[in-house]
């Protein structure tokens, strides 16, 4: 039996990418797709190349959604999650949300970052982060999955190793992003995402106070056991998908470029989405676009012995879609790349 | 028992993209990948993003292919097919080839635009045209089978239906084309391909002289009969992969878009790869990256009457290996879509 | 003493390059600039690039315009000109305006295009078209120019002297146009502009009817003094500014590409915008980049004998800020290329 | 009397710059133009959007240079300057050179990130630094100025206050770099400046060991009396134009952002191609395309309380011809901003 499911916010960048992933899996159903902007029209009809998607979007209803599924994947904007998340729950629906509002663990912290107080703050210490390759077990029983940021999940998986093993010092990391447009969504146009504005462009934003920022932080705590001082400088790049993080770091004495690689092999030779590099070899952002893939490098600077870790993906793929999907194929036990198996178009 | 294949010139952008699809085939086993640019190394390391491929790379020899091989795919420049075909029928092989070698059915006319004699005339009359829409039962039993150019395939699926059934005059089609700039490959490096030059820029190039012209032609006198004029003008658009034809012709008398759409109707409902949008909507190149889809439009120009025809599709994907795979399925007697059924990843 | 010159849409994307070509001009002073996005701030807070522009940006207020200058460039949308221009003109302001108000010569076209009904028709009539290479003395005495459209520039210097001549036939026309996004402008955002949409993708929009129809038509009448037919069909393409037209005619009788050429020079040699490439040469639209240069091929299809003409230009540059500006010269009496010398950035 | 010049590899991304801001040069004559790949034809064919530079293009002849020129300005390749420069600066005279050949100021450093040996060290030392800002005086009477690299001036530009001034260390900088394609110039095509692998992807490159980072060092060396360690991580964006840095260190006790500001306007408050941004704006490469200008910003991360500085131009611009027009300018006696006042076309 096909579990019911249910993409809430169907029709942004996140929901689309869902259910494309999710068109031919075995084990789920697509039961119920929600859209604010094209409720009342079908999928097929929004997005002619989902052909073999043909089904209403309608206006988000807990009461149709609680009747009809058992498995809601949320791709809302922040604040609407929380809005919601509490019923699902209630009803017994297993949900995994790839809005902010269930990823920090104090709901101080939230207010702090989004302005807003938290509805649900009971909820948050239950929340397990989506992240399947720290998080596995937990993932596979949990209710309620937290997916992270795009940008966290890149710097995490490159930054938890080399910190849970002390080879770099957590007070002094940098962590420069940059990022696809499509990070900033479809629904709300803005003027830096405006094409004539962001093609042919390189920025940096919110600069010294992304709000991915106490994700990485709170994250790398709890992995490593470290309080990580990071520096993140997110930046805008005229391409739809990817993020490349260049990461600093002080390496402990003795160091270097070896040892790094090693310890990322240790934590993810076995891992099916995480790809750790040969020496020389700088990830492209171009190997990840439509998978669940990061790949990971580290170096060594010559001059001044910094260390230097790249961390590619594609910011809707295994930065939202893709590890949303990797945490449900868990939680439904199947086979955790169901449907994460197809490599990256070239070029 | 999987069938053993080669898939000879696999790291230009026609062999990745056949690799990739190929990658997670249940009934076709990857035993032989040439490259003439990267021979001794291994795919993956090429390609890192196809890191489950870890196979070598080896300089073509015929000898090697018909002994290890029962299939072959060829994406190999033209005038490399034909020096290698011969050898790899006589040797029991099948064979799907990308290349122009075998598309036109007269050396002279291969000469003519080639500009060298054909080595093999013998077997031009054997290739069968590789687009199972209109080939099908000749594919399923062919030995050799030419998969047309990119920006034929999209014209004579938009054009055979209508021409077919009279419903446009043969003698006065113009067929406006812009392509993405992978159909340029990627081995032979030049200037209008150079980032600089072809980013941030429209032109047209092979004004009233392209060679995907007699194909065209020759494709659509063998399906429906007549012989048409057309006027072909292709362009060069800042995007890597797509192919968008916009069709002007002139309606028979009294026929108007629906007539046009319901001839497409008739002869593509029932296929899985080209799709007809309905009235008012048109084709967008972006819905086809990476797959083996066709969409097609058709309107008549309100103050003139002229008929508009639009064809999209993916110039690396329905254009060149989404439809020789397509082949390839229909001639090893597996469903006609497998690994063919993954829908763009948008945006 | 330099004429004081206000901007109304000043921060807009023809407002901005208007002000850029304008920042040097030796005899205009900007003394009015208007902006209802960023009334209140200054030009060079909300476009740092343009440093030396310290000018307060103001709500549109008529008083102060004819109180403080003496010419007027606008760059409004479609309704907003309309409502302002009489103000102006009695004020005795001249008027250069990038609007459609005042383009189409009969009130009834407008209201059929555009929906609403003309408020001023009566200045209609004396409303002279933007063109200084058909209209050069018209427009140096004119009280109100009406600059043409990014589309019906590069239509109309292509086909004017060609049906002028009687070179090719007037009810067989195909204009094929690509543009870049620009043309969508700044202040209104909508989802085709969207980075995320536009990139990677090219698709045709307003198939068989777009606004610029008309001007085309009633401009090729008033030149060529002729009926035209046109077909027209805009695409987006996917860079910043740049307009291509590929345009099919059919020659008169033993008519091939040389006469077209010659035709062409015959009109345009003497002129400093318009530049007729030799033979076997076609237009990029990277080569009039913030320029206000026109580039024109013409051939012949040797299959067809059908006569293909390229028109490229820059849609804010000879289609839009460039030509307004070519215009003001002409009517305050300086050298026509003033400020507008400067070659585009290659690449 | 107009100082009679040449520029020697007219027809690379360089030179093609150089040539268009000195089309309308009232105090330079373009007398001589070199290109190796177009020799024999006239630049206005190579690029018809110069269509007022009818010009032969020539094979280099230092003969013929030094017969004919006054002036030169070289944008050769690495390699290729030091072998003309003695028999220009023997001949009389003055060069401006673009090449990597006169920017070290050691002979052995050269050798060690050239590979081989340079050929007339001997002119090292009187090599005079191309950047105005700090070698103003030097330029005007120099007979061999070398401009720095576009990395060099971008990270110089921004660090000499802040080092002269010990607000930050100089022992701890991180240089994260970002570059458009078309700084891989034009002559040698290669893979990664390809279209299809350069669009849509982000990546480093030289991770650890840029050319540029001797420059840098020696330059801050010069200018501030420091030994500066410098991490340096270039990336190459999918654009054509444009370098953004973003500049890691670490502030001086009790320094924050407006101290890093005030010095930066003390040193660039008076310059007219340097530009600091008010507190809480950070630059985008996009308002330098095309012009001579360097946009600045200083920040402090609340967090960490590290330094980033920001600092955008146009590689081709500031980073290449601009900045060579500019020294030109000092060395003829004419206004610094001749032919550089043009804003960029936005957007």
């Amino acid at each position: 039996m096909a579990t019911k499911l249910a993409v809430l916010g169907a029709t942004g960048y996140g929901g689309v990418e869902l259910v494309r992933l999710l068109e031919n899996h075995p084990a789920v159903e697509l039961a119920y797709l929600s859209s604010e902007s094209y409720a009342g029209q079908r999928m097929c009809q929004v997005y002619p190349h989902l052909k073999g998607v043909d089904m209403p979007l309608r206006a988000l209803d807990a009461a149709e959604v609680t009747r009809e599924c058992e498995f809601a994947l949320l791709s809302l904007p922040a604040g609407k999650s929380m809005e919601i998340v509490p019923r699902l729950l209630e009803a017994g629906l297993r949900v995994v949300d790839i809005s902010p509002d269930f990823r920090l663990r104090e709901a101080a912290a939230y207010r702090q970052w989004y302005k807003v107080d938290h509805t649900c703050p009971e909820l948050l210490a239950q929340a397990v982060p989506g992240m399947p390759e720290w998080y596995r077990d937990d993932i596979a029983t949990a209710r309620l999955v937290a997916a992270p940021g795009c940008y966290s999940t890149a710097a995490v998986l490159a930054l938890a190793p080399l910190l849970a093993e002390k080879l770099i010092a957590p007070e002094d990391i940098i962590v420069d992003g940059k990022s696809g447009v499509s990070g900033g969504g479809r629904t709300a146009l803005s003027l830096p995402f405006h094409y004539p504005e962001a093609n042919e462009d390189i920025a940096a934003y919110a600069v010294g106070g992304h709000r991915h920022l106490p994700e990485m932080i709170q994250g790398l705590a709890e992995l490593a056991e470290c309080e990580a001082s990071i520096t993140f400088t997110p930046h805008l790049v005229p391409m739809t998908r990817g993020i490349l993080l260049t990461i600093y770091a002080t390496p402990a004495p003795g160091v270097e470029a070896p040892a790094l690689r090693e310890a990322l092999l240790r934590y993810y030779a076995e891992e099916r989405f995480v790809e750790v590099l040969p020496a020389g070899q700088w990830p492209h952002t171009k190997w990840t676009a439509g998978t669940n893939l990061c790949f990971l490098s580290a170096a060594t600077d010559k001059q001044s012995g910094r260390a230097i870790i790249l961390s590619a993906l594609d910011n809707l793929g295994k930065g939202m879609g893709g590890q949303m999907l990797q945490c449900l194929n868990l939680m439904v036990g199947v086979d955790e790349a169901t449907c994460l198996t197809t490599s990256a178009a070239y070029p």
